[in-house]
């Protein structure tokens, strides 16, 4: 968009969301709802019929407690916010950000106050994101995944001359790396009929119903990242192409929550997509594609590569060890700008101490440091935990679609996706938002959300690439 | 868009066609109006607010005379009309696609009877691109027009090597094309702060609000065509950059008709982008650009060659003499099948026997032929003659503002185009859609709609080029 239209889009979106609010609470909603609701005693709790009554009626109950004005209020001033970060960022520019951020916080704020909570204000925005969830809950998970965490990051980073990653540090061309990632989601399943693959400045996927769901990535001159946003970003638009044809135009389309949405990407991206099973078949295709840079590189050594541990200041670029650490700085922020207890002030100084506390880097400017993301000056703020249960949940399921098929990892070693796709397809995807994260997990994985298989992933993982020794318990 | 995604942006279109339809219907916009009304008789009638109340007036009772069913079914058929016109095209399949094609001319017969009409069916279809005309005034503008064009055309066609165009026809890079096309359309005024350049399979300018007008041109290996898509674009997009900022976010922002809006995208393309001042000035920057292709070549053989005169098969790639002849055809066509007088499986068979009676061309396939434009596909009928009033129109604009300021062709050979902007700007785009074509054209050049002066510019012109010998009368 160019600069110029940012206020015009403001305008846009604020009319758009009142629009769309409007019919969410409007008086034919409410009566057709209840009207409907007395049938669902008679309707099976897992059919679409009594979801939709059921989910529908969670939406307007939230929906109905936010003012119409209110609403449109905070999608103009998200977007006014989102334009000054994109221009303050580069500039490395907290002070003109500032004020923006505060007015988000403060519609952060308000939200909870309209919508309710009985112990802390930030449950109220994480139930928009992670439905039926607590802080406490997600407290109690960040704690453990901490705990867990932090003494095999320092294992890791103490032998951390084991893994060489120069491989990854050439030059390697945008069309063929395009050409890779492409046949890649492709082969994971990924249809290119109901989708596509583009370039931009960060990757995304977007979304217009399920036969167009489309990815893109982005390239840089020595990296070959690409490939992984494209597995990352397959992962969501899988999901919902997956959805199933019945639940189109209504509100069960789509995903459960950002965790669970979380999960699907990340799955294929780190446990397929990093996998030493996935390398040993897709490397030498690779290698086709750049002879000349990987010449003296095989499967093993590739593995160990895209698998390198670093603490590092970006999250977007964050290694699977790594990763949460940044997710649970952001989380404790969060609750402390929500609680009041924060201010947007000294958010520039609390990041740095944190970053430094957790692990051992220091942002030199606020460009990689507090003002990285873009959630924040949207208003997004209750959203980031859903990337960590992403990952968490990521390896439940695949570990229950590993207890299905036994063999699965060696179907992946053959390029054979279509049985953990078949899984997911069945387990995750085709039921949309029918259900909450946590009885969609339960009915998937016969467990609720719990950081052991994880962990004991990542150490199993990394304690083998790193040759570190295991100790018992 | 993914293929697969047509169906389901059918279905999202027509909820919104429906869901903007019944905001204009609505009885709050009805009673707002009703009570504005009485306050039009205090106001100056070139008053802002003069002008919203009638254009709204306008506006609401066209739309209210459409069923908001009809509204939705329309653009649900419209959508998935053109997704089957996209395929069936390049495989020259027309009996694919007549059915839908015969759907959507009974769409527009259906729309005519909504809608009403004293004459002619088409009358009431030209009304919602042309306000306030009627096809007896087209027919007659187009009779004088062909009247005047044919004969040039055949003393054109008898000298037709006098004029070279090969210099056109080499391997010229995208890149330099693309470069040489901003830094031009910039320095004619479009505002890069509020629009941007692309590529697309079709040239186009889409607009948000003013200050997000953005344009597309598309770049062939054997063509400096992109130079005049680019050209031909931004004159749209500087009429929407220029409406009034007190218009936006009102029905007035916008630009007074489809005619008037092809008069600014013709008059930069060709009265500008074709002329020989235009050449003087930017020629040598073109040739440092493609110092090779243009080593033998100056600014006078060039504008001769961007100007030759060639009966083709394709509208969007004929010259100024041909190109009205190629809308005369369709306006025939189409007043036929809203009349009922032409079956759509018909077409094929008179599209080709008018191409030859008039062009001395024929299609060998409907490719080429009936089936080249979209607009047919999605039900715009009554939209073509825009196209040769805008080439009409922008004649008379060019004179008025010559007249205003005697040395502007002067000007544009030093590479000023502000005078002309300046003019355009005050006398047309500042206004939106404030008053009706007709009123808009009086106001800005003292006369009425007439093809003397466009008449009188393609003889001048093309005679000096082709070395035709002019006769009094």
């Amino acid at each position: 968009m160019p600069s110029g239209g940012a206020e015009g889009r403001a305008e846009v979106i604020a009319t758009l969301s009142r629009l769309a609010h409007e019919q969410v609470v409007s008086s034919t909603t409410r009566d057709l709802l209840d009207a409907a609701e007395p049938l669902c005693d008679r309707l099976p709790a897992d059919s679409d019929d009594a979801a939709l009554i059921r989910v529908t009626r969670r939406d307007v109950d939230r929906a109905r407690k936010l003012p119409a004005d209110f609403v449109a209020e905070r999608a103009r001033a998200a977007s006014q916010s989102i334009q000054v970060w994109r221009e303050a960022r580069p500039r490395n520019d907290f002070a003109t950000f500032r004020p923006y951020l505060e007015r988000m916080v403060e519609f952060a704020r308000r939200t909870a106050d309209y919508l309710g909570y009985t112990e802390h204000p930030y449950d109220a925005l994480l139930d928009g994101y992670e439905p039926e969830m607590t802080s406490r809950e997600v407290a109690a998970l960040f704690a453990q995944l901490r705990d867990g965490t932090v003494p095999l990051l320092r294992a890791v980073v103490a032998r951390a001359s084991a893994v060489d990653a120069g491989v990854l540090r050439q030059e390697y061309a945008e069309e063929p790396v395009r050409r890779f990632a492409l046949a890649i989601v492709r082969a994971f399943g990924y249809d290119l009929d109901r989708g596509r693959l583009d370039t931009s400045a960060h990757p995304f996927s977007t979304g217009f119903n399920r036969n167009d769901v489309r990815i893109t990535t982005r390239y840089g001159r020595q990296s070959l990242g690409a490939l992984f946003g494209a597995f990352h970003e397959a992962g969501h638009a899988m999901y919902s192409q997956g959805s199933a044809p019945s639940l189109e135009r209504t509100p069960l389309a789509g995903g459960a929550s950002n965790g669970i949405h979380e999960s699907q990407s990340r799955l294929w991206e780190n446990l397929v997509g990093r996998s030493r099973a996935f390398w040993q078949h897709a490397f030498p295709a690779l290698q086709q594609h750049f002879p000349t840079q990987l010449r003296a590189t095989d499967a093993e050594a590739f593995y160990r590569a895209v698998n390198r541990v670093e603490p590092s200041l970006i999250r977007v670029e964050a290694d699977e060890v790594t990763y949460n650490l940044h997710i649970i700085l952001r989380f404790e922020l969060e609750q402390g700008l929500v609680a009041g207890a924060i201010a947007p002030q000294n958010l520039p100084e609390i990041w740095n101490a944190k970053m430094t506390e957790y692990l051992g880097v220091t942002p030199p400017a606020d460009t990689d440091g507090v003002m990285q993301d873009i959630h924040w000056s949207g208003g997004l703020i209750g959203y980031f935990p859903s990337y960590t249960i992403g990952n968490v949940v990521s390896v439940q399921f695949f570990e229950a679609a590993r207890r299905a098929h036994p063999d699965l990892v060696d179907r992946i070693r053959r390029g054979e996706f279509a049985t953990l796709l078949g899984w997911l397809r069945e387990h995750v995807h085709t039921h949309g938002r029918k259900f909450f994260p946590r009885d969609l997990l339960e009915r998937a994985t016969g467990t609720p959300l719990t950081p052991v298989p994880y962990l004991d992933y990542l150490r199993a993982k990394y304690h083998e690439i790193y040759g570190i020794q295991s100790r018992a318990g």
